[in-house]
């Protein structure tokens, strides 16, 4: 393949993700997914990923494997100053190209130590290291560049694998570059991801049954997690951008209208963000007051940027006397009822709303485990509870799980218990629902 | 090979992740890398791992090369009620079975819907079709049996995605099974993860590089992340368990004498998980006052079970008049300094100590960005703070990155200023320092 001209015969990109510790699992790879979400709508698709160690023969088996698979792979990780990385001078032996000191780079590197009033460790020379011929892009967000050598094979792409490096570079400069060397399919791949929780999964796979023939070409998965089952629908690039999101749209009405209210949103928004949305359009403030969540719905809360337009507070009463102290829950409510019931909920959604002055509050308190329960309230009984200016409301759960599983589903449970008082504030006042 | 017979020609065990989720990025694999730490300690190494869609000659491939390779592949996904789930019967296929239904599991799937009072849906009747010959392992997490067949290209075991059931099954049964069905290398594969914070990499490989001949045939490896940078020594089998674990402590003290107080722990412990250890042995109780942290330092310290030992009460003062209600802070501090200051997160040092009646505390103001950033204060300027009864420390952080990025960073930079303070009062009272 001469350079300059595009790779025709590709059907989709191989990702190899390179590191003894994601084998060892110290690590989870998170590079992989967040490519396959990028290069998607790019009629693009990430069709395999093969995780290998800092190993030279795997690294070299996996990366031909990969190539004569599709002909275009995008490797992360073993670009570092360290003795372990390997996947430099590996793939440069693939293609047998020698290493050179690029010497520009090395400049680069020089002068940022030198900005920052450091000199350059030695060991970061590697760093400036890169195969003869290879196309460079440089790393605005640390100092390992990303490399690509190409040949009849085909082309591999080298990114670092710390996360932020491997999303920089790739927003940067790769995808770009990608798009220009490889022939697109006729249409792009589109997914939407319709989020779904309070239903089981086989209940969701019933109302939709009937929707997944409707619907073809386009195909359906269901993804189930501590937030819900959420349907994905995806259009596999036969169909123009345009014909792809009219199908999508006319699928995600045929879902919507078999799950109702259970549908909180589409895509990767998370039912905190899509609570946050839905108290900025009615100009609400909320604060959460939390026990055994821990403060995990604050900080989802306050994931989202702008989250000070509606979050004013949290408080997480852990102790029985944070409940007093901070929430104005009352000694002899908790005497008589325990922390975990009915009374000391919602003493905790009005003490939070009075101490916090919010419009709205969301509230949780349970038995997380593995320690703490009792015959009559065993590890998995949770109160929750919710309140806007118009409504209230509480509710008994009783989760299995470990504490992980117990503290996630909980947290969930209190948001969409939240976002439905805020849907029935809306729809009373006469509003429009969300789209 | 026999049933029964031992597979003795086996390297390692290959992972083939199946799910179309995990192509397009909407879910991460995070059973491959919980496997990986599961299997290594008893010598049974993850060599590869495998990710493909939804996909009958995609899986078929996938499979019959981790067979080729190993001829030991662990599956995971694919085995759900719905007609996207295509694993059981394309391996079924690849061993020449057909499925047959297993009437056993059948009526127990029935009884447990029984007995929570509702009727099986249909779909699920497909969880209990199992191949011809398949070895049977009973969920009781969940709906989808684990199956393992077995010819003599070797053994494929399918598994439920969803990790708890992945996990669960793998504990209960699976992985006993799989040490009967593999002779083990001389010694298991021994890690040690020594967790480094508040130091950058590349100053972490050259304190440690003279380590790396010391300690051969172990190996070391650099694990950058937002929480600093772990270094794991590996011991890969060709010792004894007793030999290695002798090995690693070794490599571990030379590491800690190279990086001292930057080593906060070994394994997979959080650093918040041993400031609750340091803070419970020293009869501690500690708040949180976080602003651009929104409840992530909370939900940290509470992760671990048994947090209520030390963890009093959190509070997330986002807004100004919440950082004045809840915590004390005084609004002429605010006006005069800004709440990004080092005024300010000494108040609210003090304040959350006071409101919640703990001996220590910890703090954090910044600005997480996008946006909030001044010319003064940019985006990433953030205040933490640590105080426990005999001593306080603030510090000011200029980081970079995103809003995850500088959230996570705050969080571990004022952990660990706790942490800090925590030895210091330990070290001044004659204890001894933590092993």
């Amino acid at each position: 393949v001469a350079a300059g001209s595009v790779v025709s015969r590709r059907t989709g990109v191989e990702v190899v993700a390179i590191g003894t510790e994601l084998l060892l699992g110290d690590t989870l790879d998170t590079n992989g997914a967040w490519l396959g979400r990028r290069l998607a709508p790019l009629g693009i698709p990430v069709v395999r990923r093969t995780i290998v160690g800092d190993d030279a023969a795997a690294i070299q088996q996996a990366v031909s494997a990969a190539l004569a698979n599709t002909g275009i792979v995008v490797c992360s990780g073993g670009l570092g100053p360290t003795r372990d990385d390997v996947t430099k001078r590996t793939i440069a032996a693939l293609y047998g190209r020698a290493l050179r000191r690029d010497e520009i780079w090395l400049a680069e590197l020089r002068r940022r130590y030198a900005a920052r009033g450091a000199a350059m460790p030695v060991s970061n020379e590697t760093q400036a290291l890169v195969p003869e011929g290879a196309v460079f892009f440089a790393n605005a967000h640390g100092t390992a560049p990303g490399l690509a050598l190409e040949d009849e094979r085909g082309i591999t792409i080298m990114l670092p694998g710390v996360p932020h490096e491997f999303r920089g570079l790739n927003d940067d400069h790769v995808v770009a570059w990608l798009e220009t060397r490889i022939e697109p399919r006729a249409g792009p791949v589109r997914s939407r991801l319709v989020r779904i929780t309070g239903i089981p999964e086989s209940a969701v796979g019933e109302r939709v049954d009937d929707v997944i023939d409707a619907i073809a070409p386009l195909t359906i998965a269901f993804l189930p997690s501590f937030a819900g089952t959420d349907v994905r629908v995806t259009s596999w690039g036969e169909q123009s951008a345009a014909q792809a999101d009219s199908a999508l749209d006319q699928a995600e009405a045929l879902i919507r209208a078999r799950l109702g209210d259970h549908v909180y949103g589409v895509g990767q928004t998370d039912l905190a963000a899509v609570v946050g949305a839905e108290l900025r359009a009615r100009g609400f403030t909320v604060v959460a007051a939390e026990s055994c969540t821990g403060g995990l719905i604050a900080k989802r809360l306050t994931d989202a940027a702008g989250a000070s337009d509606y979050f004013t507070a949290g408080v997480v009463a852990y102790h029985n006397t944070a409940k007093l102290r901070l929430l104005g829950v009352r000694a002899a409510t908790i005497e008589a009822y325990g922390a975990v019931s009915e009374a000391a909920v919602r003493e905790m959604l009005d003490g939070a709303r009075q101490s916090a002055a919010a419009d709205c509050a969301i509230a949780v308190t349970g038995i997380a485990g593995p320690g703490g329960g009792t015959a009559e309230k065993p590890v998995g009984t949770v109160w929750i509870g919710a309140a806007t200016p118009q409504h209230a409301d509480l509710k008994q759960l009783h989760l299995r799980g470990d504490r992980t599983e117990i503290r996630e589903r909980s947290a969930q449970a209190a948001l969409d218990l939240l976002r439905r008082l805020l849907l029935r504030a809306r729809s009373e006042s006469g509003g429009p629902r969300p789209a």
